[in-house]
């Protein structure tokens, strides 16, 4: 229980992501690196600011203040840590706050929707229809509550009964952005919201960086629907790269400013193209979990090799005689009989004039 | 001259891109190829079709014809063959039918602009701004003439008083699409209309194909504008690809059937995302030919460590006073004094009622 209590206080105390003071738990413990703080005896840049927080942190409410909001505290030792984050290393949180009936640790088959505040009716749209696939294929959708790209992903998956995680850079008792407020409640009474940060924290920017990573790392896949060249949404698609995770972005026209930010990922290699829902959930399933169709065969791929330079010999509009397809194709007579034969039964060619002319031209 | 007329036979007899028979004349030499053709004692699989053709053909007077329709017959060992069609092996053209005003062999600084005949005005629209922009940077644009893209860049240059080259599947006479005649008329007058096919041949399938592996080798560059998934434009950029040519492709949205073809290729890494025609250019050019404007760096990039640390404690909105900004920040009395100066300096910070907020902020 104390370890829990320690976990909690440095949850409070340390900026999320910080990997150096992630190393020295990993090292000495919670317990040991809390004392050191207090002490004062810490080998840490900020030492002042660490004690100060420390000082303003009372661990034994905390569970009081979370289930006052209606969240639960999962520290990185609990029975339903999503096992996941672990991948983040020195990195990882040291306690979460979750609001909603989900359990998160169940949360394993899921994909990450992320994207620009500023999204076009485009990149919505795509969203939309997209998310509404992910679910119907039994896959969480996990984004960051912003306006945009984040908000239409979580509205499509509650629309469509799915599953949908909202992670925010605040505390989950502070709706951020405000005008959120029921998007938020909605999903945290069917999926699930949560946070890093303790109730009561209010947003900073590099908290979003931090945020963001903890969406990356989250989801078996990372799909970035827009994004503008200098964007938090880049972050956290490399966020989800350098954890080796699939990452994929949706191309658009290149003069959309909002599908820059995709292109670059593209170009530099952190992305790969997606050019469907079935492109990402391709990417994302295990082993004979999901299989996308397979790609028909055009009637003209069946043709033997003769037939094919038999079709090519015919020329697109008007007719050809036996003697000129013979010269055209290169063929003898009896292939080109047969050849003619077989593509007129095939409805490639029909019969036109004193020869054959191809099938729906004039 | 011997060698020049059987160049010229072949050219009329063996079909473009035929790497056997390409192989046989580099091992044996034309002359004692078009022999074996005539005396049937030739290793080849329509032995009896190309001796029909043989019979049809004579080079004395090819030139003449030629010249009848304004065109010069270049053969490949001719003083103004475009030495880059070397790089295709035993699969070159034996000879080439010209017209215009420019020597093809100065067309070396030269980019391939291909797509869909079904373009959208979206691709026509890229197409024609960055072909302008190419043949501002002294580029030629190659082309095969058809609808859609093609036609846009060939015309966008044309405009733009740049050079453009036609390449024709059928012969320099035979304008097709037959409406384009006035197109590919105009494009003589300035540039390069060209084919490996003697004149009076009509277009068949298969010398679409072979027309387009000309494009892709004349070209440094090969840019696909639009394509659909199963097209002909995706046979231009596998062959620049195969022959170790950039290749870049133009995304569009993943609800235009004409940018997906674009997509598979980027997909696939047949091609490279282009997000506009500096992209184009940086690839084409040779070192030093060509510089790319540098990104600039932005303000906050510049900031110091601690600056950014202080900016990032700053909440989006209201302000922040200074005990709260230095428990935020971790950081000591004088760095938050002395950043909080430079911030306010450099315009990211205002003074706010008894703290400070971010500029431009409420």
């Amino acid at each position: 229980m104390s370890e829990r209590l320690d976990l909690i206080t440095l949850a409070h105390v340390v900026e999320p992501g910080d990997a150096r003071m992630g190393a020295l738990v990993e090292r000495l413990g919670a317990g040991a690196v809390v004392d050191a703080i207090r002490t004062g005896t810490i080998d840490a840049r900020h030492a002042d600011g660490l004690r100060a927080r420390l000082a303003a942190v009372d661990p034994q409410t905390a569970s009081q203040q979370a289930a006052a909001v209606g969240a639960r505290i999962i520290e990185r030792t609990h029975a339903d840590w999503p096992v996941q984050l672990d991948d983040l290393g020195d990195r990882r949180p040291f306690a979460l706050w979750v609001r909603g009936p989900v359990d998160l640790a169940t949360v394993e088959r899921s994909i990450a929707v992320v994207g620009a505040r500023a999204a076009t009716t485009y990149g919505e749209a795509v969203c939309r229809q997209w998310c509404a696939e992910f679910s119907d294929q039994g896959f969480a959708v996990i984004s960051g509550g912003a306006f945009g790209i984040d908000a239409a992903a979580h509205r499509a998956t509650l629309g469509n009964g799915g599953t949908t995680v909202c992670v925010l850079a605040s505390g989950v008792d502070v709706p951020y952005p405000q005008s959120h407020v029921q998007l938020i409640e909605r999903i945290a009474e069917t999926g699930v919201v949560m946070s890093e940060s303790p109730v009561g924290v209010g947003v900073r920017r590099q908290r979003f960086l931090s945020r963001n990573r903890l969406i990356g790392a989250l989801a078996r896949t990372t799909l970035v629907v827009e994004a503008a060249l200098r964007s938090g949404t880049a972050s956290t698609a490399h966020a989800a790269a350098d954890l080796g995770r699939p990452v994929l972005a949706v191309p658009g026209s290149v003069g959309n400013p909002m599908s820059a930010g995709c292109h670059r990922l593209i170009a530099d290699g952190v992305a790969t193209i997606a050019m469907s829902a079935t492109d990402v959930l391709a990417m994302t399933g295990r082993l004979g979990e999901y299989l996308p169709p397979v790609p028909v065969d055009s009637a003209r791929d069946r043709l033997s090799a003769d037939e094919k330079r038999l079709l090519d010999a015919i020329p697109p509009t008007g007719s050809i005689g036996l003697d000129a397809l013979r010269r055209e194709s290169g063929l003898g007579l009896a292939p080109v009989a047969q050849g003619v034969a077989a593509l007129t039964q095939a409805g490639f060619v029909v019969p036109r004039g004193a020869g054959w002319g191809l099938a729906g031209r004039g």
